[in-house]
């Protein structure tokens, strides 16, 4: 059985090599192409997507998954449009591939520049969201790269006739079927194999659970572009316009709470504290958010519940928020480096320097002044979509669209020119 | 036993850490003071490094070493003056960190740009050549890193007292000595202590023997920038200026044999071969370079020797080279992406389609048009410097210097602007 999913995973491996020669060579045109066909045949089947995914939330049910599982797990028709709209939206896209930047004479008289190159081989691995798989693919087949996917068994059905529709668009334009390959078994070895063929895989971007991740990052054999939470801080700074750093503060915890992008930390400079605490604190009752809070920020609000050290370190993706006076900015960036997660922080100042200052010193993927960390995101940042954030620092970090998906190598033009 | 370097090593991974925080800060006069304080520190200690080396060649002539070892292993007058020349060009480059590029208003309001920052802390890890210390940590430095040293044992009293000369360097200008780290025991375990502590190490940089390189990019938890090979490739066009084409294909492998941008496989089109190849060999032979050819090049010269299906993967490093004659380019350029080791691959031609078509396919580091395979390396891209050359397509590709070093985060700049 072992040796038998290797073989499987290898010769998917291959035929994904072979057909991501081709897609690499593909151009704009026939890509955008490709994506429009995909998405009017989505359009189109609409009935049959909507039946298979009623098969898998009937197994979700039978499986007892909760609300919130087959809330993810159900496509339902403004999910369709959602996808749809991405398909066309990432056909608007600029293509990356191929575009050579810097190119510059050098003193030897040859030219040298960077010209930016397809990844290659793109593994995918989500569970419950079916739409993953388009967001996904429309963004590895615009930036040149082949991709084999693997959805969790929850989600088969949805998953493989949003598979049907995507075949189907690449077989009109005439683009090899292989440069979207969906496992066909389940099982963890098949992804044990698919995240340890480094000969076959490029880079794999999981879509999934914290735990997966956890497990992927530690056994893949190649990049993961992951994160593994988003403890998102905003620092409010004593020299500051109050009305923003509420704005932002509301906007950072209560807009989404279920986004890597939310905050979960408010650091508070202790002589603003007694000032603008009290007012967040109302506004956050009035959304039903739950405070936990240093003493100093328990003695300036009593109803704030005793933070344990646990708290500085938690993803809540829920109404919930830690609170923290500091002495001074350096403690909020100490704070913001030790307990975070790498991810988006912000800082709300008037004040010049420190503004400087937090750019440079906090080491996060995204770092921001006197905005919402709900703006870290792909759309947001004009990249027109992404197929995840990155906390790492190599390769891709932040909002991960097109152009983490592609690499650059070095064009050396010259007329015969030799080393001296 | 394992548990003491397990133990040592977590201890010179959180000192590491400590000290990346304070380089990274460091503007880029201080760091500039720092090398040339080294560089003035190596001047003055010439007669103390050479009697340290000449310990270190005591040991190696007890020990059996080839000469070709021993002299990587010498450091001669010219060879330390290379060293302090170095030290002195880095500290001319610009310094990249902080750089902020690409700093744009997107449609809410908010400015998104990208910060160059360092990636942290730099493992390197280094056989025989003692000079390799002050090239990678003089680039460290200045791109605001930490690094961790491990030279090979037979380095030992060469490396030691190269290092007195960093941490001197670095106490004069109040940098942190932590920030040039270099283990002080042997054995594979403290090696496989480094690579798989990616909470301490950010990246590898393996500037050994193939076998090591091979088994720390096996073994490393964290990205290995690395080659493993260089089987760089010159294919001649028909469509060519034959000077051109003989200039550089002497020049791509007679100008020096030992490094990993030489040429070592010549493939030649069929239309221009009868022409070309004699006057080649005749060139070859005077330089005493021995050649294998498949069975078309042999009819053309028949003291040519059958090159077997070995020979194509093979990195001679020597005054051997493998010609192959193939009918039309795209069979030059398969042949390139399956044999090659996607290092430094050359088209000579006068023909534009072509030259156009070779820069896209060729999956290689650097693809060059007209121009000598031996210009991959940094200071003839006008990097200054370079700590490697990297094959991999996921961070940096092609040679590494200051910019291969660092990453990029996400800045946003809003006044107040929340998410709608």
């Amino acid at each position: 059985m072992s040796e038998d999913v290797k073989a499987y995973m290898q010769h998917l491996g291959r035929q994904a090599r072979i057909a991501a020669t081709v897609v690499a060579s593909a151009d704009a045109c026939l890509k955008n192409s490709a994506l429009l066909n995909i998405a009017a045949i989505l359009e189109s089947s609409r009935p049959q997507l909507q039946a298979a995914n009623r098969q898998d939330l009937d197994n979700g049910r039978k499986n007892g998954f909760s609300d919130a599982m087959l809330d993810r797990l159900e496509m339902t028709p403004a999910r369709i449009d959602t996808m749809i709209e991405g398909l066309k939206q990432v056909a608007t896209l600029s293509d990356p591939v191929g575009n050579i930047s810097d190119l510059h004479y050098v003193p030897s008289g040859i030219q040298v520049g960077k010209m930016r190159v397809p990844l290659g081989v793109v593994g995918i691995i989500y569970e419950f969201r079916p739409s993953v798989l388009i967001e996904s693919i429309s963004l590895c087949l615009k930036s040149g790269n082949a991709t084999i996917l693997r959805g969790g068994s929850e989600t088969i059905y949805s998953s493989q006739s949003m598979a049907r529709c995507v075949w189907e668009g690449l077989k009109t334009v005439g683009l090899p079927l292989n440069a979207v390959q969906m496992l066909d078994i389940v099982g963890n070895e098949a992804v044990h194999e698919l995240i340890t063929m480094p000969e076959y895989v490029d880079v794999i971007v999981p879509r999934a659970s914290k735990a997966l991740v956890e497990r992927i990052s530690r056994e893949a054999r190649m990049k993961v572009i992951k994160h593994l939470g988003g403890i998102c801080h905003v620092y409010i700074d004593d020299c500051v316009d109050p009305d923003k750093a509420e704005r932002i503060a509301i906007n950072a915890k209560t807009h989404r709470y279920s986004t890597g992008n939310a905050m979960e930390t408010l650091l508070v400079h202790k002589k603003i504290s007694g000032g603008v605490l009290p007012v967040l604190a109302n506004a956050y009752a009035e959304k039903g958010v739950e405070l936990r809070g240093c003493s100093r920020t328990r003695s300036i609000i009593p109803s704030v519940i005793d933070a344990t050290k646990e708290d500085w370190s938690t993803e809540y993706l829920a109404p919930v928020l830690s609170i923290k006076v500091v002495d001074r900015m350096e403690d909020a960036i100490t704070h913001i480096n030790h307990y975070g997660s790498h991810h988006t922080d912000a800082i709300v100042t008037e004040n010049f320097t420190r503004a400087r200052k937090f750019l440079r010193e906090v080491d996060s993927s995204s770092v921001m002044v006197n905005a919402s960390t709900r703006f870290a995101e792909g759309f947001e940042y004009g990249l027109g979509a992404e197929v995840g954030i990155s906390t790492g620092k190599l390769h891709a970090r932040g909002p991960v669209g097109l152009e983490g998906l592609t690499s650059e190598k070095y064009v050396v033009l010259g007329d015969g020119h030799i080393r001296q």
